[in-house]
């Protein structure tokens, strides 16, 4: 009896070292997952961002905004193109360091290389201008593609090509505001809100959601 | 027989007008409507957005697309608190002009008073922070009442008499991102994308959606 009970405990353990070793192997291997109800969902697409025409004086806090959104809403990387800003890049990581998970950013000078690439690996390249197709006419279709995308979100004129060469072109409602607003509602219609239930994995401070007040907890073992 | 089809046709021509005339009425009255299968669907519910300590110097621009974006989404006035910025609010009034509607923008000093004479009069405060109650668990709550919501976008310290005073503090996402996004997606939230099929009315330039150029309306007329 005493033996079978010590053999159930082993077993428990065994099972549970898989379970872990499944979901760090998962999470290396994909990035992103979230647990609901004690369900693991694994989210398989790949998103990435690219913001093109960036000028470092002028869009420095805008584009900021853009890097984190995109990994607020679900986004891997980034990809930033115009002037290359070391110190937009420094500010962003350090959040990435503070807040968690794996995002990355990267400087990319000619990213009609990226585009083309990206689509030649597969993936699709959706172009977030106010004048596409209306974002609740096509994010169905684009949702249930299991293609990797990648969103290009434009700079003061956007070229010809980058419209041709983008496999959707799609609008954010038909009336000018920002494209942080764009990029925002297109990642949480894309994720259909699963990105409330995304993990940042290593984070140092996390947000104790409350209706009155400030909750933060405090990872003293990764604040080094 | 001839008489008869004659009478007919009398009828549907008034009952035509009468639906035209209401719907410039309720137009009058309520700002926002917008036609669904030939259905018209009225919002009733009065959004408007408070914005916290605008710096001129810093924040002109992330203002504005916070301005662009509450019009966009549904809200039919701002206000801007902090430094008095008359170069910002004429843009966004250019805007207005050039895109139609009926979007308002005014400067407000002391907003306390602002959010204490919007409960008096029944209307409900949303204060958006990255502290709050998640967006997913009280949006039902929110959309259910019909109360005109006022939507508090914070600057870079918010006083804890305004977490204290608002009915709900709500987060949209436990991460840091931008005050751009988080107003997009709670509007979006709320208005559970109906402000795609928003009207705005008397514009000038009205995007005509394509796949893959740019289409634009310009509508002579108005454009004096």
């Amino acid at each position: 009896m005493k033996l079978k009970s010590i053999l159930n405990l082993i077993i428990k353990l065994i099972v549970k070292l898989i379970v872990k070793l499944i979901i760090k192997l998962i999470n290396k291997l994909i990035k992103k997952y979230y647990i609901y109800n004690n369900l693991l969902f694994v989210i398989l697409m790949n998103i990435n961002v690219l913001r093109l025409d960036h000028r470092s004086k002028r869009d420095a806090r805008i584009t900021t905004h853009v890097c984190l959104t995109s990994r607020a809403f679900g986004a891997s990387k980034i990809y930033l193109s115009g002037e290359e800003d070391e110190k937009l890049m420094k500010n962003v990581e350090d959040v990435v360091e503070r807040w968690g998970g794996n995002f990355e950013i990267a400087y990319k000078k000619s990213y009609m290389n990226l585009i083309e690439e990206w689509q030649k690996n597969g993936g699709e390249v959706i172009h977030l201008t106010m004048y596409g197709s209306q974002v609740q006419d096509v994010i169905g279709e684009i949702r249930e593609s299991p293609k990797d995308k990648l969103i290009i979100i434009g700079g003061s004129r956007v070229p010809t090509k980058v419209y041709k060469k983008s496999d959707y072109n799609v609008s954010v409602t038909k009336q000018p505001h920002s494209e942080v607003s764009s990029l925002a509602v297109f990642q949480h219609m894309l994720m259909d809100g699963s990105e409330f239930n995304l993990e940042f994995d290593g984070a140092v401070f996390e947000v104790i959601p409350t209706a009155e007040s400030k909750r933060v907890n405090i990872n003293e073992e990764k604040n080094k």
